[in-house]
């Protein structure tokens, strides 16, 4: 009888300690945010796949990489200017939309905005065509049906963004890095151990045209490719744009673009120029020598001056945001600055092989997504910070602060159990977080080894014998643990780790022993 | 061209003001939780739905009440055992598993708790059959496809559960009711505005059994009946366990239970005698005193006695928690001591009509949701706060702090934009929120009207002429706001409003500013 017990596949439970790191991360980095005037917005888990974009469903079957299915409600078909569509008798067509959960922040917030927006035209308080400024900051789970499943990933992950919509000006872009910096710092990574690293997409597609590649296509394509530089390296890259190459772990062959080779070379020129990346100042002056007069590069390179000069005239220098105009990023929809924040550390992983932790947080500027929707031309920027991977990388660099529980109160007699709760009030009037055990399984050796488990600090023990004399036990679970090895004889570890305490000072005692 | 923007009926955006309070009642709370030594725990929004139970759809269909939908992973299915079960060409028998968004977090918990016990009996942790303790407290969004949606109600809501699961002692229960009175306390709602209302199952389900009920069935229907009472008068329970009754609202007839007179008189004697609560100790006695020698509602009973005794120990008198033997809450899965918190007040609603606000938490105790999954009885009992409930109440009761939007910079001249961004820089150090507008419409109008919306308290004006004295305006726009009515002189309103501070000395004047 019964069933059998479990997660679906790719989901996990979050337990108190990992918890209490994603919540480390949210707070802290959500007061900078909110120090620099973003604001706490939230939108639901699910959307109309439509608005959503980019992965609509067309069939009864759910799309890849998300979850998605038909709203259980009947509701009218809409036109684009919000009007229901009518069949041949002038019925109102009626359809169960395909819903999406959110599989980013950023795709709701065109929706969000776009609504609202909306709304202004339609109650006419909208004047002009410009779009108003809206800034927020959102966190919150979301989802993607990965077909395959790397190790250590998960299908609900969290995301922690903020963003700006309504502004073309660059200054959001310098701040955008700004803002990350003082969040990663805020949460406890110290400078030396990140890096910004910045682009404008502008500069690769400007040289790219100078060059002689036309279509949008082929440059997303020749993008594409430039991105996995980390991983093929460039000669990979080269390959890749050429004839193709052969792909060492599997031995299949990848195709390539078909390049030839005197174009390859000039593409190749440019990240060559830029692969050791140098302070800023240097790569300015590098990409203003570059001398190819292309109008979309020189915007570009402008934009980055200006970033470049609130930055420096802010005080963020080399060590906190660097320039690096090889860096891509994936996201097609990107049209202007990108970044992106690179932790400077490695780590172990499963098999032991050391391996460069990277990414944790990046973002740029879209100017196009909320066109998709409304029709209107609205720029916008901002960034994500990936909270469940910065969690991973703040617990395996040890950045995280000792995870402590409460403070158990045994229960040795239930008939004592007015007293207890009385000593519990006492201590959790004075701040301490205090729990009293009420579990079935009674002995001694369960409920300490429940204090372990929760890692609480201290015991405290109180039976009849005790309470007749006032006094109560405070016994010192970490330092147990730790004298555990030392100390073999059991009388002598208990001398060391437990102290008798008359009961109207307990309370003190166990501030005392707790700011410790 | 684009596409209609809208949120899923029965969704909603949640402003940065609404999130404030959303925010303020979660974190008040959950610092209550832990000071009793609760941990926060999460686990995901999709389950499989034959784990989250009741709801199970078995069709393709979508049942009510719930977002369901078909794995788009293909995976084995499994007996109770956890084995694959395989057809008769011993294939394993593979399907698309129903997910569900999960509507509660309970559910949810015993699936949780349920695969960790399992995991500890194949890894032969576990040595006994008792089931060990655990602690947690949750909070997110859970959803709920209600195909008929009141006005002002949604598909998704937040809650905020704590739960102890593996405890018989009734202890446990008593704390739940200490826990949420002193949540309520924190998030700011004073005692007498609110009460715990506390009765046990047995107590009824043990009075009925002595005047003769004796089915399940038949006592799940009357106990529906009895909890109608706030809605269709006593008058309209005596009816509706008879012969049924007209509904004056609809004109409907609602059919009966059909039970005879002797029946219903005795059952309403019950509910009668305790129909004004009194105190806890009257209570308890009028239910000593009722006789009737049946075993389960002495135990009812007992249990309540000794919850009474802790409480009264405690000194939660009857100014926070009354017994009320006729509150019986609808979930069928509570099996011992139930208790439901009312706001006493009223409010307006959309129509100007008086109400009264109700309930805005409540739990109990549930012995057996995890037995359905681990065939193994597991005690449990817990609360859950409505967050979005108790915030509309906190906000029509006037019960939230002003909201304050960060301090605005406005820009007069983006060819000063360092200037701005240092001045940014020095208010955001000293702790002060502080944002840059820039947006594209570059009006002063429309800089303060953004300014007003985000209920930003002081707006900075700088040009060049007062950069070049060292001065900077701070205009006070929440109390331009509050004479805007009352001087209608423009020069006089703007000497009441705005102020010229030196440069050097704005941060102190902004930070007093703020502190008033």
């Amino acid at each position: 009888m019964g069933i059998f017990p479990r997660k679906v596949k790719g989901f996990r439970d979050i337990d108190s300690r990992l918890n209490s790191v994603r919540w480390l991360i949210i707070q802290k980095a959500s007061e900078v945010y909110r120090r620099y005037g973003f604001e706490h917005w939230d939108s639901p888990v699910l959307e109309y796949a439509e608005l959503l974009g980019k992965y609509l469903p067309d069939a009864d079957d759910v799309a890849d990489g998300i979850y998605s299915f038909r709203n259980p409600e009947l509701e009218p078909q809409f036109d684009e200017r919000g009007n229901e569509l009518r069949d041949e008798q002038n019925n109102v067509v009626m359809t169960n939309h395909f819903l999406t959960m959110r599989y980013d922040l950023t795709a709701p917030l065109a929706r969000m905005y776009s609504e609202m927006v909306w709304q202004r035209f339609i109650h006419n308080q909208l004047k002009e065509g410009r779009a108003p400024l809206f800034r927020r900051y959102q966190f919150g789970p979301v989802f993607r049906f990965e077909a395959k499943l790397d190790p250590g990933r998960f299908r609900e992950f969290w995301q922690l963004d903020f963003d700006t919509v309504g502004s073309d000006d660059v200054a959001v872009d310098a701040e955008n890095v700004m803002v990350l910096s003082d969040a990663l710092e805020n949460i406890g990574i110290s400078r030396g151990k990140y890096v910004v690293r910045m682009n404008n997409r502008k500069l690769v597609k400007g040289y790219l045209r100078a060059v002689g590649v036309e279509s949008e296509e082929l440059e997303q394509a020749i993008l594409r490719i430039v991105d996995k530089a980390d991983k093929i390296g460039m000669q990979g890259v080269a390959e890749e744009l050429g004839k193709g190459r052969e792909d060492k772990a599997s031995g299949a062959f990848i195709s390539g673009l078909g390049l030839d080779n005197r174009l390859i070379d000039r593409i190749m020129q440019f990240f060559y120029s830029f692969e050791n990346t140098p302070g800023r100042a240097e790569v300015l002056n590098k990409l203003a020598n570059l001398n190819i007069g292309n109008e979309l590069l020189d915007q570009g390179l402008e934009e980055l001056r200006r970033i470049d000069e609130i930055l420096s005239g802010l005080n963020y220098r080399d060590d906190r945001a660097i320039l690096d105009p090889t860096m891509i990023r994936g996201m097609g929809y990107y049209t202007g600055p990108i970044f992106e924040v690179e932790y400077q550390g490695t780590y172990k992983d499963e098999k032991g092989r050391k391996r460069r932790v990277g990414s944790i947080s990046g973002g740029g500027r879209y100017d196009g997504l909320v066109e998709r929707i409304l029709g209107l031309r609205v720029p916008a920027t901002g960034a994500s910070i990936g909270v469940d991977r910065l969690a991973e990388v703040l617990i395996n660099q040890g950045l995280v602060p000792e995870y402590s529980g409460p403070v158990l109160i045994v229960v040795f007699d239930p008939g004592m159990m007015i007293e207890y709760q009385r000593l519990a009030l006492k201590l959790r009037n004075a701040g301490i977080d205090t729990e009293i055990y009420y579990g079935n399984r009674r002995g001694l050796k369960q409920q300490l080894s429940y204090a372990d488990q929760k890692n609480s600090p201290l015991a405290l023990l109180l039976g009849e014998d005790e309470l007749r004399q006032n006094v109560i036990t405070v016994r010192d679970l970490r330092l147990g643990k730790e004298l555990a090895d030392k100390i073999t004889d059991k009388q002598q570890w208990k001398e060391q780790v437990q102290q008798q305490v008359p009961l109207d000072q307990v309370v003190e005692y166990v501030k005392n022993k707790l700011q410790k």
